[in-house]
């Protein structure tokens, strides 16, 4: 089965919003086995969504399309759809029955604007949308399916995981299996990376691919093999990952969908060790990467944001004279809020940043990107000093990943 | 002029990563009045890009790609950008010399996979990118313009910045004008602020339109005006913006590119006064928020990430009978620990979050998405229960962006 997503909203097409929803619908596709070959991203017009649905069917049996389904009136894809299959928008009373007992719920009504997203296409099979008001639409025709959701993500992925997914595992049942394996890499560029594996990735059988993604000194590494024998991909995949694993050495901090604060956080709780983070340049993403993951509670007990100089000496216990002698950015502070860190919040381990983010607050000393991690164990306090750019939220990233990649290397 | 924007990379179409360059190179095409028909994501594969070019090229004049142009193997456009111009790859001696030069500045040397990055298409016109090693190609044929980019974010932001919109600015002189201004909202969702404006949406001339883009509580809403006297789109866009505030009050909290976190950072700072955070379930993202924006530092003091009850009692000074009689998650907490971060971090407002953000950790009393955030202002405390969902991350942000509308409303 080939599918083409199709989403609608100009909103995406002038750089407004970034579409997740593609991506979260291909991740569902492609698990299943089902090729994606295009993502189209149209306007909010009847010229644009019937441009995309003549293309996304001349090349694909499913099409999945989101957007334009809301209450408001720039949302006109089920009356394209309507069209489309030769059907008519006809009031739907479960729908509307539906919503009258939802608003209940907040002591509300439905409103004039709800009543009109009762208002569907005949001839669709209607999609019960528990996480809003817009059902989605499930239409077929000559073998060739079109969904069609709500724009909103948080609604978009309950009909995938609820309605979507299930009816296409029911219909895919002669897919040519495409099975992968990602191996994450943290510390070296996409050109090292590329020059260690190159043997290997010369080696491939035919029916197998090496994709290399890299983002702020993290490359993941996604193995692809495709064909029809199960048990032979997987061994396919085991054995040429293997071979990655064995050029890459401690490169590698995991797999999938881990990421470093997720790795790092099951190797302390796995020794019942805790962590603390004292952030200054960082602001508290060390501390949102970690507590992003459920269960972080059991292995992280808090952390401190010290942005100013004084909360630096009351809550973490930097010296008064390190910071005049030294500077908020230098070695000496960053070991300072590390050890505080440890001994003030009790932890184990801590991660500490110190440095300047830019755009502004450089010196010809310590110009912007000039950055100051730490990583205090129960042994020492390792440091390190990063020379990064000039691009506040990519210094404020690359800094939080680069000292969970130290606290990882020495654990 | 009329745009396709084009990514290449099977990354994309398999949901690996989120397509963050198409909304770049969109808004930043938007900005100058040129129309984006498309966004469309192909394989790395011959026919993909083909294709893909194929269709850009009917719909559009000018094509912006990226992906694809990277060291290493599974790179492949800009053979195919050769082929389809009718050239062919040929070592480029100026890209390999300032390679060496790059290198150099780290006491190293370009290696094999960065000399087949200087085999470019006969024809293009190379754009030195000063981030990266692969140069961005300009083509053009028949008053058409093809131009591909290097898929890594950093390196294409710069492209368009310095090479791509200057070159098109210099060619796109008979454009039709494309205005917007966009109101912020928090506090509403998309349906009661469909009803409130109702009326000013129908009386809309017909060179303008309105938009909703609902996400977590928030609802930005573009209004846009076409045409091409620039002064009578301004004065459309004064007017209706007038209506609309009028309309929606104090639920419009700022414009455009603004968010939050900078409006409430910009009242801060012009009374010259200061914010401190005291978080738990939302692990740093309230204060990650707060320093994403340059300047920070003088208004945002710091915070404390108190995921521990001992963090809570020691660093904000939450008394533990408190904490042992109502819990960890309620009012008296919150109360305690906003009240607490003002006195203890020393600032004159605080923003506390607490709750419980799942997936585990519920019980029948606390459900999964009990949530209570706070807000010190020198006169007083302010608290609110939130009653969200089941969804971790978007309980997380919902929560952030929460108290900080809470704060600006306590201003």
């Amino acid at each position: 089965m080939q599918a083409t997503i199709l989403t609608v909203g100009d909103e995406i097409l002038i750089g407004q919003v970034t579409d997740t929803n593609a991506t979260y619908m291909a991740a569902a596709l492609s698990e299943e086995g089902i090729t994606v070959v295009e993502h189209l991203s149209v306007a909010d017009s009847r010229q644009g969504i019937m441009g995309g649905l003549d293309r996304a069917l001349q090349q694909s049996d499913l099409v999945l399309m989101t957007g334009g389904l809301g209450p408001t009136k720039d949302d006109i894809t089920k009356r394209v759809l309507a069209d489309y299959f030769g059907g008519e928008l006809r009031f739907h009373n479960p729908t509307w029955k539906r919503l009258i007992k939802l608003y209940q719920r907040y002591g509300r009504e439905p409103n004039e604007t709800h009543r009109a997203q009762c208002r569907l296409p005949t001839g669709a099979k209607i999609l019960v949308n528990e996480r809003g008001t817009a059902p989605g639409l499930w239409m077929e025709k000559e073998e060739q399916v079109v969904v069609s959701m709500p724009g909103v993500p948080y609604e978009m992925a309950y009909l995938m995981e609820h309605e979507v997914m299930r009816r296409l595992k029911r219909k895919n049942f002669d897919a040519e299996l495409l099975r992968s394996v990602t191996l994450l890499t943290a510390g070296e560029g996409e050109s090292t990376i590329a020059e260690r594996v190159e043997r290997i990735e010369d080696e491939l059988p035919e029916n197998m691919s090496l994709a290399y993604l890299p983002n702020l000194g993290t490359v993941r590494l996604r193995l692809s093999a495709r064909g029809n024998d199960e048990a032979l991909l997987q061994s396919q995949l085991d054995e040429y990952r293997n071979h990655l694993e064995g050029a890459l050495g401690e490169l590698v901090y995991g797999y999938g969908k881990d990421d470093l604060a997720s790795v790092v956080g099951r190797a302390l709780q796995a020794r019942k060790q805790t962590l603390a983070t004292a952030e200054s340049c960082t602001g508290g993403t060390v501390a949102e990467m970690i507590t992003a993951h459920p269960g972080a509670s059991a292995h992280f007990i808090g952390g401190v944001v010290a942005y100013s100089n004084e909360l630096k000496q009351s809550l973490l216990g930097v010296p008064a004279p390190v910071l005049l002698d030294h500077g908020a950015v230098s070695e000496a502070t960053i070991i300072a809020m590390a050890e505080g860190a440890c001994e003030r919040l009790g932890s184990d381990y801590a991660i500490a940043t110190s440095g300047i983010a830019g755009p502004g607050g450089g010196t010809a000393d310590k110009p912007v990107g000039t950055i100051w991690i730490a990583v205090a164990t129960p042994e020492r306090t390792i440091t390190k000093l990063l020379r990064s750019g000039k691009d506040r939220q990519r210094n404020i990233t690359f800094t939080s990943l680069q000292a969970l990649n130290l606290l990882r290397l020495n654990l």
